[in-house]
């Protein structure tokens, strides 16, 4: 086996590529596991179809020579040994559960591109000087338990392993026994774990890479994100003979509210958003006024100071729409994440890497969490984004070229065996 | 047993009360099956609970000396024989099932004055010429299975018992196996059932009576209903990466359509009504935009001129709402209840008999559908409206005075003794 060295890179650089058609394939085979009739992939959190889609990865990480640990939220680190293992290890990763109505790359692709990574270097016989390792992280999407990039935000210690465990989904099953129940929960205490440093690949999610005709996204950071229940309380009533003028009627409030979330982003240019997503009305009868509304607002931007300007004039749009109509809006936070700007080391690597390999790239922003904003309070991390058809994903119609996945795992490898031999 | 005849009339109006004390106690009983903790009822059409309060009801009935006849779609019919039984009955009647956050008189009411009337005739040994009835009419609400009115519009054969027997509950379940399961399935062909006369006695549902301090609503018609689904498309994308301007937000183009309701209705005043009570966001997650969002909306009108002319409003705003956004917007007809107007004859009985007991009383309209308003097409019929607090009803707070309560079944009691003397 050959132990690559600095002076090694530039070589390297000309002549190492991943194997493309292994990855889409593997990519495809995880696919299966949770295939909807639309070409999605509903698979669900801690379901047993998540288990399915861990144990083929972890056996596909052992074919591979790697050894795996599981830690107690259940994230995997799979690891192939470098030259020198007290070193900490360069690290990739994302997340292998989708939405409801997700798709075949969000996530799924990160943890793959890993893996192609390491069976490259296996192709090759190339030793690191750092270990390599390939994590998923359980729960980023956060559409059955709450809050989301849950994995990693135990394992950076944004919030603790208990408050996880607690989650419940809808039908009352907690995070810690649906964990149990697919026989996920590892002997490791998350984050007890170094990392040296972290990339993850990711399909951009957003159109601006297609627009340009780019292949590859050198991400800059991460949006920050506010994430806030609002209910609208009035007073529930007989749709008939109730005239206009007396109603207490919560979805019309709520319906004003919904409009400014919107209206607010698009004051906000260019990297404001808003979104309603969720809405729960009471008692959901075609005849009585609904007498109650829930629904969840999503407000975010490129900075903290802009995400928490847009919270402010949404809150003040609330109290005034409150007193115009009687009607009590309670807002409350369900979570914050802050924008974060990744590592100059991380975003240069990723530079440099599509430059030598010779693909068009440009400086982006991710306008959604990645499990990388935690790891980006603990090592050197950055991403790599590729185009995805229409900007689309969290859709079963969400599609990427096999070039670019190639490209993106391309990149990936070279940003990481520069990190791993200039440790 | 006294015989009434039309000369007795104006000398049982001097003297003939019913027991307004065992009426609400009645009320009261039948209300704790499916009590809520908040002081209202949800005893949802065709569940255990509706046979247990169809059980009580038919129980109270046999104490009376009723005979009771099921039909096919769970009508039940309970008689007191009169001296001429080949008279067709002189009928009154309502439903006993409940919205999911419903109150105790809804409905309720117009079962229990109806045995109120027969247990008071009992007491004074009164008999009528013909025969008095007391209908309970299956699953009114609509909150369960749709349509609404279900057991009313079978018997007037406004849509067939198979239509009423398919319809299925958000869980799959039909009328045709919760009857069956609940053993409401009767012998009787539905319609196969003469009426002489038929009165309803209901709360009001609306505010006008208690505005005015008046007790009784002399009710001179039903507002025209139409019901629609009404369904948006756009396409679901990731909340945070997809900028404002690429969006095919299905919830904010349903916001505007939704207002428009209510907008509509407020055109058309004093009896314009507009509602959207049912709402379902799809995907339903806070970080997916709505890709499709169904609600219901519910217009009302005093003529079938006036409410189509909101629905043709309607309709005109929905096109141009996707012609501007580019979203489909499909538009559904679920139900339609004309407008109708009650009996000269009945009405004048209803307002006869307030006058000669002594109770202020106006002309109202109804805002609700009732099942008088299929029985108004077989036969000469009448409803009777009492005030209920702030106008409020489909409401857990739904209440009503019990000197009311009382009121409104004496009316009832001398309306019925009326028409079923001077048959």
């Amino acid at each position: 086996m050959t132990t690559a060295t600095a002076q090694d890179i530039s070589t390297l650089r000309t002549s190492l590529r991943v194997n493309g058609e292994r990855l889409w394939a593997s990519l495809m085979e995880l696919a299966q596991i949770g295939a909807t009739p639309k070409g999605g992939v509903c698979r669900l959190t801690l379901t047993d179809l998540d288990k399915q889609g861990r144990d083929l990865v972890i056996g596909w990480a052992k074919e591979a020579g790697m050894t795996v640990v599981i830690d107690k939220i259940g994230n995997g680190f799979m690891r192939r040994a470098g030259r020198n293992n007290a070193l900490p290890p360069i690290m990739t990763g994302s997340h292998i559960d989708t939405q409801p109505t997700g798709g075949k790359f969000d996530g799924n692709y990160g943890v793959l591109a890993g893996i192609e990574v390491v069976r490259t270097l296996n192709d090759h016989g190339i030793e690191t000087e750092a270990p390599i390792e390939v994590a998923f992280w359980t729960n980023e999407e956060g559409s059955r338990f709450v809050p989301v990039m849950m994995g990693s935000g135990v394992f950076a210690k944004a919030f603790t392993l208990e408050h996880a465990y607690a989650a419940k989904d809808t039908e009352g099953k907690t995070v810690q026994g649906e964990l149990a129940r697919i026989g996920y929960i590892g002997p490791q205490e998350p984050g007890d774990h170094p990392i040296g440093a972290y990339f993850e690949t990711h399909i951009e999610q957003g159109p601006v890479l297609e627009d340009n005709d780019v292949t590859i996204g050198v991400v800059q950071g991460v949006l920050g994100i506010r994430w806030f229940d609002c209910t609208v309380t009035g007073m529930e009533a007989h749709a008939g003979p109730t005239p206009m003028a007396l109603r207490k009627d919560a979805l019309q409030v709520a319906t004003h509210l919904m409009q400014e979330v919107v209206a607010n982003a698009l004051r906000h240019k260019p990297h404001g958003r808003g979104t309603v997503g969720m809405v729960q009305v009471h008692p959901n009868s075609r005849n009585v006024i609904p007498g109650r509304v829930k629904f969840s607002m999503d407000l975010r931007n490129s900075t903290d100071a802009l995400v928490d300007q847009m919270v402010t004039e949404v809150k003040a749009y609330a109290d005034k729409l409150s007193r115009e109509t009687g009607l009590s809006i309670h807002i409350e936070q369900v979570s914050s994440y802050n924008a974060i700007a990744f590592h100059d080391n991380c975003k240069d690597a990723v530079a440099r890497a599509a430059k030598a390999l010779g693909y068009s790239n440009m400086p982006v922003v991710s306008g959604a969490g990645h499990d990388a904003v935690y790891m980006a309070k603990l090592a050197p991390s950055g991403m790599i984004f590729i185009p995805c058809k229409d900007g689309i994903s969290h859709n079963e119609i969400e599609d990427a070229k096999p070039e670019h996945i190639t490209a993106g795992c391309n990149v990936l490898l070279h940003a990481m065996l520069e990190r791993a031999v200039v440790v």
